[in-house]
């Protein structure tokens, strides 16, 4: 256990040991084990945003198996999917790496002004497939936002109850707010705070633009002069919105991009704004597995470089 | 047991031993026993479509006891229905054909463009009639869509706690897809995925067309030239959308057709494409007796040839 | 035990000995004990028309204990009415009549085009009243039709679970079907079978009229030269809709007839369509007292004839 | 026990021996005592209407005690309120007057055209209170009645359960009805029965006036010629109603009424209609103590004379 | 225990000991324990208004602990928050300061004119971080209204069970209401009787103004000369509406005011008309610490100081 495992713990006071034990199994496997940093393979998009679209682009996608084994391979912290694909790899790779059952999901079928996300497992599938964690999406913004969020409570009770760790995917959308305003500086805060008081130990956002949304918000941000002209300013800002950094705020990968300088630019501003890590889908297996090892490498090659924050 | 139901079983660690029996006795029934392909007889229509539009072209199938007698002689590997004509003749024919109880119906007195399904039974039900599995419609595109997945979900894990397999027929429907959407290949490939996720150990669809319905996934399907041209290509196509084969899709008959050469070139298609089989009703029991049985023998004949696959 | 009721309890292998007690207790009581024919009393008109309309022609009728003494001095089979009215008799006449507590009930001071049923007593109320059955109204056809068949289901798995029997009342009403539709026949028919599929032991509908509602339904009518020109046509055809006539399908008495002929006419075409009887209400009660027991003893006299059918 | 206490209760024969001694706590408490005539004091018009307008006519009566000494030194049979005021002196008043804890509440800050009540209390909470029963209002002819029928039917089976007895206050309104149907003779008189239905033990109505709301009927009050006349008239048709006057119904006094013999000419019709008694809220609290305690005794002479009617 | 907590409890009659036991902890607690008054400090903020708007003009409340030793420091009876907030220190400071669990909150990235509140925690959430009461927000006047109040009764009735005590924040709010008619003293004294009736022990609203409402209540407020001219008068009226002052009813601070002298005066309103404190956030943490303190303990000077009411 190092040091800085021990004092991110530290920062849980109230959850069980049965939690810390599954959070201290995400932070101490893989390549970045022991760093506090975390780099975590989801793989919702099959159900998100359709099979095709995700997987064909690298056909051996389409087996969970794939999943696993890139995820066991590149070394990562843990293996967020859902029910369906946890379900076709977990005896086969039980013990190799750290799941999170994503119990919410939604597709993109329709094109719902204010999406909703179905539950579509429980605390019950968790514990059977052995998973460290479960997780949700929340849409704030959405007109569906509040029974989202007591859905996510009252599993958040069940999870902690039972031992696990809680993730929360944090994306605004819906008719309360603009297109540009999904990643806008201000939500992305919001977004982050309202998932850190819903009692998640882990939250995942996308990264943040400087556009403000809100007047209101604008108003303060212009007052306090609060610095957000660089994306490592905005990631700093985002873990100030997670409780002064007490809270585990990682990044998504976003959609993919085959410029890998860009990418990783990505990566070292939320390592220098102290952002904990990234939850990294499409850009690692919508390439060739070479290539996504590689990546998934010179990723953990920065997180695991000295901490330009903490 | 057979090699290739062994290694079909072997796809679904995550289930338990009970589960894997009441599979096991659905792919170890009937006269595809052991090969890994699946014939069964769905009668759902009497509730989905009425009495007299499903059953009148053939009278004697107003008695449910017709329908166990033609599963039975007709060697299916089981028998799926709703609750009460399941209960009309559960006990005359205990231990002569698998049963699967679906959970879910609908009517078609009404013709909502969102159409929604209702939960008609419960796992209880389906243990009290001794069913290997249980079943639901899901209806993908629908404004309830999430609905469903979430009863879906709920239901699934009670199932497999209860040692039950777990059946979905997906079918793409509602305001956000076209006539045609309904089974265009991206769209059925979406649902055959969205059932696997949901944790389904096999999942029913309509045969697909070439159609494209989605523009995104337009872009895809050309990009990555995924060939469709031909039905055996979408068939493989689908297999692939659950989990590079690794989850039992079958295949509605669709409505009655007398030209039995068209229903068999289908047949040969699904089992060219690598699917595991057919649910097939109308194309059952609105035919007299003898022919009905003498299309299933020809079927399974398809079916327990050289896969063109596996 | 005659062997009438032996074979329609036949037709119900999947209950518990327990439910099939209960259906033999509403078979083998009052004056048509043994035939398998059934002349119940049913008193929900104070609930679901108003107490002026439903009592005030026979002041007699707004006492409780009034239905109770008819239907056992009528030779009624048994005795169907909502929670109060049940309650207000259940002691004095314990075991003088076989109860059946309605569930739903809806009022008539609204009028709105997709009418729904609201849940107004439990199974626990009908076994601490002594009741051999639950029953229910469902309207195929309204916007609420699904809910209502969930709702059914749940409360008829809970009564089968306790040794109850199931009574649906199928009423096809809503913004789907026109005014006509209501008792089209095939309707009628759609509506027993959704009836039986939903695990009803006994349904009861209105007599159905020669009229077809829907197109799809009208075609195989023709197609397949579906005798409905006479009443006792269109019985047995509804019969047939209730899995070929093993279900027990009974028919409403309708509003006040005062022609007594018109009325056993009715009678007589349900007994020759093979139907097993009929639910009098309003014809019942609305009557001086002697001139119902008249009544239901013609009625009972032709239901006690040799059965045209079976 | 007086011999007509007996007989009332002999009307509850479904119920158990606990609700039947709550029954008696309220009939043989207070001034009234033995008679089978009840004079309860209901206080929740500060949640219903607002404190300033119900309780600043006679500011002591902002002190819940205050409300409970006069139902105690007025001789009541009992006291009835919203969760908060009962809290605010159950202790203090325990065993001194029977209690009637209100379930359900609604405000008057919204002027909803299809009214609706909120649970705002449960049976636990009646049980810790040391209650002899609980009551809740419905709104027959709102759109939201089949949901306030559900929710008293799933309450009331508790309370039973647990010996409570139940009142149902009856008050038609909402869109299906117009102004002067909430009180006309055939909406009042379908109320109550609604409310026997639903298994009231008492019933609570509005005085009814002669006007008929619907016509059909409108159509049996004339052909029928029931006497609507005077209000003993409409009295007694109500009790009528209520299972031939087997279940207790009593009136609400309406708003503050100045003139005293106005006030009494109305207790007379009521006493002469064969109406059980009164709640009688607004004309106890809004006076001074003195007049109020004056008021009760003058209602409760006229209850104790000499029943017109049973 | 001094005779003013005494007292205070004694209003309490139909409580536990548990929850007496934690609203004497309140009571007992800080700077002004044993006055009867309360200053507590609440957190919310974050989740109702974001964290740039409320923790950025004073950066060091972003982190947790900052408001944990705030209250502590500040000799505040009790500290307020979400549950994640309280979950980030209540092992750090557990037994230092009483914790009220904020079991609702809402925020504003949607702006809907019917606002409402997500359940974002429970009693067993409450229970194992050591808090002594639980608190939710209800807004009188909106669309929402009843479901909010159904939903603190639930909760309430657990809280009692499990020995908490309950506090509501009722801020009327929605479309039933003009802008000025949230501060109206007929609808805060509406709302305070509200919130007493739904069983809260402690009630939280904001300081009325002298507009009134609805023409209903201006009747009466005009008719029986209610004083309401002075802040004094207004919040004696509002202790009034809670049950005569019986129930515990304190204020919140509003938005940030740099005017100290305003600010205090509010308090020496509050505290001449009676009321029992304040409940005060954006004031104090958006100060620097140090002006913080100070203005704490100017205000709990002027709340201990000889009550000019009771």
């Amino acid at each position: 256990m190092t040091p800085r495992v021990r004092e991110i713990l530290g920062w849980y006071g109230a959850d069980s040991p049965g939690t810390l034990t599954n959070l201290a199994r995400l932070l101490n496997h893989g390549r970045l084990a022991g760093t506090g940093k975390l780099v975590i393979l989801p793989v919702d998009q099959g159900f998100e945003h359709g099979p095709a679209r995700s997987l064909a682009p690298n056909p051996p996608a389409y087996d969970p198996r794939y999943h696993f084994g890139l995820a066991v391979e590149g070394g990562c912290n843990g293996f967020a999917a859902p029910l369906g694909l946890l379900e076709a790899g977990a005896r086969d790779f039980a013990g190799e790496v750290p799941l999170i059952l994503k119990l919410s999901n939604s597709d993109v079928l329709r094109d719902d002004k204010d999406p909703d996300q179905a539950l579509t497992a429980g605390i019950q599938d968790a514990l059977r497939l052995g998973c460290c964690a479960i997780g949700f999406t929340i849409y704030p913004g959405s007109a569906h936002e509040l029974a989202m969020y007591r859905q996510v409570a009252l599993c958040a009770e069940e999870a902690k109850r039972n031992g696990l760790a809680v993730f929360i995917w944090a994306y605004p959308r819906g008719s309360a707010l603009s297109k540009a305003g999904e990643t806008a500086i201000d939500v992305i805060g919001y977004a982050v705070q309202i998932a850190a008081q819903l009692g998640a130990h882990v939250i995942k956002v996308k990264l943040p633009t400087a556009h403000i949304e809100k007047d209101a918000a604008r108003a303060v941000y212009e007052e306090q002069s609060i610095p957000i002209a660089t994306l490592a300013d905005r990631v700093r800002h985002v873990t100030d919105c997670a409780f002064a950094g007490r809270r585990i705020v990682i990044f998504s990968g976003g959609t993919m991009i085959s410029d890998n300088d860009t990418l990783l630019d990505e990566i070292r501003a939320i390592h220098a704004g102290g952002g904990f890590g990234s939850m990294i889908g499409r850009n690692s297996f919508q390439r060739r597995r070479e290539d996504a090892l590689g990546m998934l490498a010179a990723m953990m090659d920065i997180y695991a470089s000295a901490d330009a924050r903490s």
